[in-house]
């Protein structure tokens, strides 16, 4: 599947932009003795190759009273609904990541809530979506690990 | 829990950043009608109160070769082992995700790997985690959604 | 939540009244060395800030030949029909307690019952209720803990 | 099994009470129409024959700031240990009810917390008895019905 | 429950029969020196009373080609049809044993069969009665204990 | 397996005997117009070739006071301790039925006890046995329908 | 059941072609010291009595680009759909298993699949057959064994 | 992963051998109009390649007296036993294929066997293996597909 060579400047770039997003191209190029032209026309490379898809803020949503995570496993009367039930999610903003998946659950959501009322009204809204036959949610206690930076470096680091 | 208090200028600044983590400042106060440095000092404390933790990356994992997404739900032998397991499965970077959770599972986690014979691997080293009982493990077969920004943007037309 | 604030003297009241929800405001008087009219005046306060909801009398429900406890998960065919099966849930008296809960069942029910065959019509009469999917029950062999007081005590020695 | 007879009067004087467990005597006197000595005879016979245990106030947990409900269930390693471990169980004034069940639980418990953090230590607390294997949580997202109130009245008019 | 008030000639009389069915009333007459009329008399009563309801033949069903025995658990589409689905299920003689049971299933079933094949035709015959849901099999791999007479002495016994 | 050749007269007097296992040779041998002789011979020979192993009484066991009625599913540590597990089990005489099955138990019983706590008393002493892991009992509500007539009836019917 | 005789000639033959389908008949006889004539009206007759029912080429599915393997447990709505269903997943060239069977399944599939992607399809394929109620799928991580040749000569040497 | 190219006359000797590997090159050759020598050096090449691993013989295993097919799911303690538990299970001729899989078991057999006391022995022995913990067995009331012809052609076709 991964066609794009990435060679060996593009992983130290990308490297340097996982640990920091906002990092100046200027700062990059000086790190990596090379011109701020090249960063920008290697990143540039990776965004139109799809590699680089965007970026993200990582929020405290404990602070911003968000604390409650759940997991929502969904039942589907058929799975020729899947899609329709998926674009019905999408438009539930609590729903952070929805999969297709095997065993039990047709369709694995996470949800962001900012208590159990919530949470609730949440769970309703997808259990009310039409095609969904039924919900199983499995709430946390602790989120412990959430880090994509560690699977970035390994991925580069091993290639 | 919210006790630090984000004004309306705030939420503009996080809502241009959340869809796009590297805008320049000077952008936003274009935008904003406000000065350079006043975004600076806005995010500044944004990030000094904790609520702005950091920004990450959003690679194709499937163009880099590691299109193979699971989740992991692991049963301990004693509860009291639950903090020394968490910091062996914060050892693998391919486990990208872990919650303490209620329900049948003590921890549960999200997996990314290249293939089927590597996510055994991986399901190999937590379930070689000293205190780790047995493990269940149900596979993506497709990521229909995984998107913080309509939360993020949820959030803040709450406010 | 707890906007309304308890002060000592209340607290005192209150670990009186758990004890023996009928001892007199006098006794209570005496022994806080306040006078009975302060007692009535904060039990009325407590009252209407809605603290003190209540009071209910424990009996032996053996003795009455009614020994059968069990616990009745729910299945519902729609969680639009939650507030529905409840309030016809609520007509059956031999269910004492009722909650939406989180896992497999839609709503998770504690019964009193005479005997098994007395168990088996509560339960029919639950599962014949519109929108009931299915019931699932799991029996008490003994009631061994049942006792709010020391919860009680407890909030208010954290307090 | 319920040998000492309830007669028309006691039943009456038990309606009143499971009312309000603070009523004077004096009242339900006037209102049965007869003398309040008799009244207090009525249920002193009633409390030394064990039927009227006590009394207990109801309060808004929610209002105090515990609003977080959970049934756990626990499975034991042994059920000789079943004993043991209720008297563990009954150490935590978190956990207001307990019983042996059948099922695939061995004992299944109600807890009443502040919120998912507080929940999350008080499971851990029971966890960790010596003899307690594993447990499994369920969320309580609303508590519907709480109310031994109807099935007393109905004990009552079924005698 | 049991009114009838069985002595310890009737005891003894139970015990005889209980290992014999087919024990003629002069042998037990003569071991419990009593007349054979008052066996007669005794026996008579209790059938009447409905203590004893007939008797029963032990067959060797492997020796008759009816080797294969299954549990099969039967759910229900609504409850109010067990009544009409017992009806239907009695209708199959190879069903020996019929429950309405706690638990995951609404009715439970024995089941004697000649093979596999056998069995899977009586499954379908239950499977196929209007109102069953879905059933759910358990197979014997070998029947260790089929014996009430234990029971029996030890009811009489304990007497 | 069934080498044994039963011929007509065979099935007739087994029909015969299993409606009434009490009914006199001399009866059979008037209805079927043979000689008591040859019913008693026919009788004999199918009791030496175990095809007859002997007969049981049918008691009415609520009237006994035995009116509950569960079942059990054992869990081992280790299969290789069923035999012994087994013999412990038949020496509880509540267990009426043990079978080594296939599905999630190792072994299933049926048990017959005076009540609920009777119940507890049989259930803690399965639980107690050596090598047994775990015990879930899953509760009659209703013995619908005990019968091997209907089966027998059906076997000679079909030879 | 197996009526027809195979002599130790038959089991020599059938052991050769167990191990290699496509030995020519004169090395066959040459080592069983028969005439390549013998070896040929032998094989026919187990053809013709059914015994030999074809032959089937052993390829490596890995290197064909096939190397996911899936079990897919389906539940049907109506066992009386099953012929109907399983003629539809005869339809479906990468079902290369069906059972009926006991359990929670009706039936019970393996599927052989590109990748996670190609399986998703196949799923979707089964899951949208009319009668299908739902799936649930075990993926293999790998297949450590498919070797029906230690069967084959297993079942000769216990003859 | 499928390196190896294989042309058109690759796929359709192969497609001959899949239907039936015992056809002889001569015939091969003569219907795809090429010499039996490129017949014979293509299929050299295949084997080489190890896209042709062998073939293997279609018996009736019903005839034989192996009617009884069984699923059997293991438990493992440790994962760590994998490799150990699946060379014991591999010296068990009785079981035709073994999976480590995904979701609740570790590791997923098929059996074939005599009948049910045959079957029971065979769990018995995979029960007994050093590490296997428990099993759960599902029975195979009927093999319904059990073809991999349709997948070979279809992957030839797809090509």
């Amino acid at each position: 599947m991964a066609k794009f060579k990435l060679d060996d400047i593009d992983h130290q770039i990308l490297e340097m932009l996982i640990d920091n997003t906002r990092v100046p191209f200027t700062d990059i190029a000086k790190k990596l003795v090379i011109s701020a032209g090249t960063v920008h026309v290697r990143v540039k490379k990776m965004e139109e190759a799809g590699i680089i898809k965007g970026s993200s803020l990582t929020l405290d949503y404990k602070k911003l009273g968000y604390a409650f995570i759940a997991y929502v496993g969904v039942f589907l009367q058929k799975t020729s609904q899947t899609k329709f039930v998926l674009e019905r999610i999408n438009e539930i903003p609590y729903v952070t990541v929805a999969h297709i998946t095997t065993g039990k659950f047709n369709v694995f959501c996470k949800i962001r809530a900012k208590n159990t009322e919530h949470a609730k009204d949440i769970i309703f809204m997808i259990d009310d979506i039409e095609g969904v036959y039924r919900t199983e949610t499995m709430i946390s206690l602790e989120e412990s690990l959430n880090d994509k930076k560690r699977l970035m470096h390994s991925i580069f680091s091993n290639m």
